[in-house]
């Protein structure tokens, strides 16, 4: 949080019906379905996150992310970094208070990947469902499915990677955590922090640009990661690898996909950052043990990503 | 525990070179070497078991099962049941006490599969490995890799499935716990068990007889299977799949291989069974959620197995 | 089951409430209500009993346990137990069948400690709850609470455990795997098992004949322990000690009671027995670390126990 | 992170007796030891943390935390806090680089609770222990005991906690993520970061300054704490009370204590923080269930603190 960004605020997805996707993203994952807006945007959050929402499902004709948000401290590092973006040669959208519903202003720049990304300071607080911050019990009763507790990260794909880490490291302050370099010193990889998480947002290196390839959620422990496994099997939901550990970041995870084919993640555990760490280096021919820890080799369906 | 035989007491497992097999079977395993014998098998134990061992490596051209043995009740058991299995038309071959070191004499058949079983009722005991019974610690302290703590069944592929029930139900009072069938009502697969476990042996349905599927080792928790599974990686060990859950038995599981080929299993969890349970019954249809319950599909590995 | 005594099929608990103590064993431990009797008896389950029912409830003016039974593998073995039950010298007393709801002939009598205890080998089985016994799922959706899988055992407090191990081991072909005994050889703890569980019952020596301390339950995780204690503090219930483990059977564990005053365990994990292992032992003088293994020493409400 | 201050960099801890300690914190909570020094200091880490060590051990004649260090950004954050810190009015003791061996300069304030703590930037950097950051294993073999993963945070009591407070949030850039109020509005306890974690450091109110509580080590998982627990009873080492939950940060802890009456925390899991989140407030009327979650009243134990 060197500059004033704190977190992953929200990603917008888009689905191909929204019937199944809720159904999906709160039955199947255990979001909140907090509100609805006129433009029949469904706006979800995990329990224990404070702010009134964290996804955004929008209906469309092609599935993917339309934008990924990080809250900042404040309203004035907001306008700090949007002097920084557009100095750094971003093109920079404004987008007004209420766009989102009851969402501030945000700030929207296109990263060198092609991905969409947004600043904003501002969002209603409805606290942590079901327990609040007075005498909290230590989970809310009523939760659904694999009680997802947080929007993590996203993983996109894309070019210009070397480019997209100048943006994030030296504009918005994340630390590179991890990476991934072939050997001939080209990073094909990397995961990026705002905080002591192993990552807030990671990128892969592929010709096509803006591609994105899971949207993860955050979970508490190894035996969760085994329901969410076990849920997948008993909804008929589309797999794609796990309950396995990630070499990179070291957490537990398992890969599935929504109906419209976004990919999602659901993880526990993994390893914390601070500032003064030097980066963890996987060499690209050990990309199969730093991507599936266990396996040792990506599956196909790995490098598969949508627009 | 109907007619007297309590348990698998051991396997014979075949090694290509038995250094490299200690090393498999005592550091990332876990086993305890106990000893050794002038022929140079080595004899092995889970910590939790109470008699002196039961995994025996020999040294051979040719990977695979030599035989697995059940303990029973009493010497008088053991009598009564060569009785039952002659009559019920096996070939018997008595063995002499001091075969395998510190056990009693045993009574070796073959059943319609054409896997080498023993009985036997008598082998040295020598209390839980590092804590005893008197006061016990929870574990002990000094455990190696996985701790497996016991050899708990193996799996084995053959014809007559049919007929090896009948042996092992009517002549050796073990349940049929689980079964796989095909929709013109062929049994495929069959779980049988002397006792709660879920299976103590279980044989799937195949052309060639007496193939070796997999021994498989217990452990305490879903975590321990992910301690596991970092230990195939560490190690650089074959790996066949996992973590992940079985349908039948819902035990969750990695399979790998030890360095001669032969497929190794550490689980833990599953169902308990009693005698007066209907067998669970998975239809041929769904084989690939019966056995890999994550990824509801077979991968080309499972059907190999080895003579 | 050397002589065909399965396991614990059911207990029957007093209790001062109905209301409450519905809501106490189904919303907070998760069993299932199966059936109410024109007694206003109320019948429930742990999700993985394949029998109707395991538990019941009557409602009176006093807590405590009216009777433990245990499930025989025929109705000949209970004829056959009869017999001997009486040449024990016990006093035998006949249910009739319907007595309890869907459930056979029972055959009572009374221990030397001055428990009630049953032989029946009949009833309903209405299989697995919610997910029963063809293809089934990993665990069924819309459990409650402790989602609590079985009623595992009973601990009872009574004098003349020397005769009524006797009677358990050599009427009912019990195990003795675990004991307390004192430096001068008398046994002051004996737990009894029928199958693998470490204890089917158990007794503590105490003048007193006849009093309950606990009726148990199992558990699948020491994540579902700690989620129990979360749920007991959420629901303001009286807690007695936990989570910790027990010495005496290493099961992981934690006690509270129900609005009426009985004692509850749930637990997971512990060890396993077979006939031929040698009793645990403990000595009396660390009967602290035998309860409590972490605690090292008994709290004050261990020794209360009910009428 | 707001004024540069990133985490709790080493707590340095009084024993009475050094071999003894040495055991206590390396072959029971896993730390390794890294270094002595001429003054027979004893350097220690857990294997995550990246500097050289976290916990140093000193021989003394009373036990106790003599100080307690937070690793700054840069040395121009520690030249700017330092000032901040005169201005605040705080006494300021510069110490040279050396003093400590391997790490830089230190500037040691002593807080309105009476405890001293210091400020630095440099420390070499050893990388994680056993797994370093170039294609990292998950974890490495050879840990020992509890396998304390990194130093957490310390809990100290002591008076003027409204002052302490202002330092810590307005000087230092912390948050308060979690306080005891009373009915009359007095803060009686607060929990302090410098980061996402729920504590850095915490403040009970206490009439005498400078007293010691716990110094606690992060572990993975509950079935940590519950190995932890068990090895506690198996080196005979004095527990405090655990395993249980904390309502305040709902983290998985157990107490107890080295052999110079120190005590020690071991937990797991626990809730994030962020800087726009609100303090959790937990009422002084529920104190018992804040501190010990599912006890829900306090041991006595829980109020007596070191010198």
């Amino acid at each position: 949080m060197k500059k004033g960004v704190m977190r992953p605020g929200h990603v917008q997805i888009r689905v191909l019906d929204m019937d199944e996707a809720v159904k999906h993203y709160v039955d199947l994952l255990g979001l909140i379905e907090m509100d609805r807006d006129d433009q029949g945007r469904v706006y979800l959050k995990g329990w224990t996150e404070v702010d009134k929402f964290s996804v955004v499902l929008r209906e469309a004709d092609e599935a993917g992310m339309d934008f990924m948000g990080f809250k900042c401290l404040s309203e004035e590092v907001v306008d700090s970094l949007r002097a920084e973006l557009v100095a750094f040669g971003c093109e920079v959208e404004d987008i007004p208070a209420g766009d989102l519903k009851d969402c501030g202003r945000r700030v929207r720049f296109v990263a060198p990947t092609g991905h969409a990304f947004e600043l904003f300071a501002t969002k209603e607080q409805t606290g942590k469902w079901g327990v609040g911050n007075h005498n909290p019990e230590a989970w809310p009763r009523g939760l659904k499915g694999m009680q997802a507790t947080r929007f993590d990260h996203c993983l996109l794909y894309g070019p210009n990677l070397d480019r997209t880490l100048e943006l994030f490291r030296d504009v918005l302050g994340f630390d590179l955590a991890e990476q991934v370099m072939t050997p001939d010193g080209k990073r094909v990889g990397q995961f990026l922090t705002a905080s002591m998480k192993a990552h807030d947002v990671a990128f892969i290196d592929h010709p096509e640009p803006g591609k994105f390839h899971h949207a993860s959620f955050f979970l508490e422990t190894w035996n969760d990661v085994l329901k969410a496994a076990d849920l997948i099997s008993m909804t008929d939901t589309s797999i794609d690898i796990g309950p396995t550990r990630h070499g990179l970041t070291h957490g537990q995870t398992i890969y599935f996909f929504d109906p419209s084919g976004n990919r999602n993640e659901v993880f526990c555990g993994g390893d914390y950052h601070y500032p003064d760490h030097e980066p963890v280096t996987w060499d690209a021919g050990e990309l199969g043990k730093a991507i599936f820890y266990h396996d040792r080799q990506l599956n196909e369906r790995f490098l598969s990503v949508l627009t």
